[in-house]
């Protein structure tokens, strides 16, 4: 019988077929292996056709928005938000509405057209986790703006427009829905328990280890319980951490864990499209004891195209203990 | 400048690209016209294919599970969950599950393996929504479950495995977390204003016309304020009803207005693929003074993959004013 699984933090419910589940060979999603060719503007070359650099990781000897970087964070050219303007925030009845003020950059991650996050080199991985804190440690400076998400497309069936490897971030005047449910829930947790909902689960994964797919020595990677797609993964901090800033100032663990389970996935789904969203806290309440910064992996392997999202409801082929197996056993 | 806007039920914010709105022509889903050929397990002959009716509608003349039928509903052959066996509700530490016990049911539309929704005799989309209501009716006796979900996914791209025209029916022993959400959210303004949410909503609509795409004695169409895709359309009774059955017990008045707006947006946008979902109370609360059910339409014309959805954060790029000018013209 197929079996119905609550998420704590978020509440949802997923039915989760532990049966007949679906292995990795079930899935059918195009192979996201990069091709050469073609004119890409984010390749060295085509800085003059982006917008020009926030951040940028090269060396000294080299001019801005010209050849020679590893790295470059610039303003998406057709950004959804505006970061001139007044925060405007009015009532139209029963309605609530504000201007569009906010940021949405690009994160290029290698200056090479046909690598991913899962082959750039290792030290490369690192720094593009520094650009992410950069980017939010500048952002959280400016009182109109209140969260940050960073989050990656990879592949065009998740979203991506372009094939170079890249990651996005939209700063908001507000907090969006789901963060805010997870602060709730995880703060009535505390509210009842003096602890983090997110350490507990760590704790009882590692110890029921069915779920755990590799630590290092900061960090889980794990399927969730109640996952909502085949093989995701969520990375954590195995210490309570409430936002995206390792206590020892160092991004080389997490790089680790990271690139570790993007080559796992693919290894294990042959370069799956997927999404990843880094959950963290709202500027205005960084440091807790509720919340847990973690990042979550969504592979993109089901023809979803709403019908879940627009019920809150998920229907998932393979159980995490199953992946979990499969992510473990991968030769990479 | 873009405008964030705020749905008042969900809590959902989104932003709007007020300025260089997507025109329809912009969006470039395939039409989902159907062809002939190629084996169909929905159509006339082979009901041997599907499992046996639950409902149908026939002459008397005709035998069970043999042609000769308008509207079949069957269990669905894969089902994502079992009607028989005991609802176990058990605890993994910090986890809960239950056993998946639910119904999983398909609503053929017709007989006609060409037709849609949109295009059956308007006699035909009532009896659809009929075969909804005795589903539900008949559903609620069973104690386990507490709600059902009844959808449609029109199109390969919106989630249909099948190209014969169905809806399809999941009987749930929780309630999903959007319906739960939807009825908090919708009881608090109730206990602020002893008003219903939703009849604010179709009054201050009505009156502003600027979102109303169509009303008709019993029901308006409008596009929502604050809606996550382009062109989503919500059709609504007018007068105050908690759950999905008209005072009158006819159901001519919804097929029409549900009808004409398939019908618009096939003719706007080219036979999109969309899903339609409705929401109603669950079965314990069925008749109630706050929350107020309707259906809602989704196009799928974005290339969507999870983002959006993992994150309760949506942008679209079509204002719902400029896509309800655009309904309103269409000639049907």
């Amino acid at each position: 019988m197929p079996e119905l699984r609550k998420d704590p933090i978020s509440g949802r419910w997923v039915i989760i077929s532990v049966e007949r589940g679906k292995r990795p060979s079930d899935f059918t999603s195009p192979s996201q292996k990069r091709k050469a060719g073609g004119f890409c503007p984010f390749c060295p070359g085509n800085e003059n056709t982006t917008t020009s650099e926030i951040i940028v990781f090269r060396p000294a000897s080299t001019a801005p928005n010209s050849p020679g970087w590893s790295l470059r964070v610039v303003p998406n050219k057709f950004p959804a938000l505006q970061i001139h303007g007044d925060l405007n925030k009015t009532g139209e009845g029963v309605f609530d509405k504000m201007s569009g003020i906010g940021a949405h950059e690009v994160i290029i991650e290698t200056s090479d057209h046909l690598l991913s996050l899962a082959t750039i080199p290792l030290r490369a991985v690192e720094d593009v986790l520094w650009a992410y804190y950069f980017r939010l440690n500048d952002l959280k400076k400016d009182l109109r703006l209140k969260y940050a998400l960073i989050f990656k497309n990879e592949g065009e069936i998740a979203g991506a427009s372009l094939e170079h490897t890249h990651s996005q971030l939209i700063a908001l005047p507000i907090v969006p829905k789901t963060v805010r449910e997870e602060m709730e829930s995880s703060k009535k947790y505390y509210d009842s328990k003096e602890r983090c909902i997110f350490c507990d689960i760590i704790n009882q994964e590692i110890e029921a280890d069915k779920r755990v797919i590799y630590e290092n020595d900061k960090y889980v990677a794990l399927s969730p319980f109640a996952p909502r797609d085949p093989f995701e993964t969520w990375i954590m901090p195995k210490k309570h951490e409430s936002a995206f800033m390792p206590a020892d100032k160092s991004f080389a663990s997490l790089a680790e864990i990271l690139q570790r389970t993007l080559k796992q996935l693919d290894k294990v789904l042959d370069s799956p499209p997927y999404n990843f969203i880094l959950h963290t806290s709202p500027f205005k309440e960084e440091q807790n004891d509720y919340y847990h910064w973690h990042i979550e992996i969504m592979p993109r392997l089901l023809k979803r195209a709403g019908f879940e999202w627009g019920s809150g409801f998920y229907i998932n082929p393979t159980p995490p203990e199953e992946a979990t197996k499969f992510m473990r056993d991968a030769k990479i």
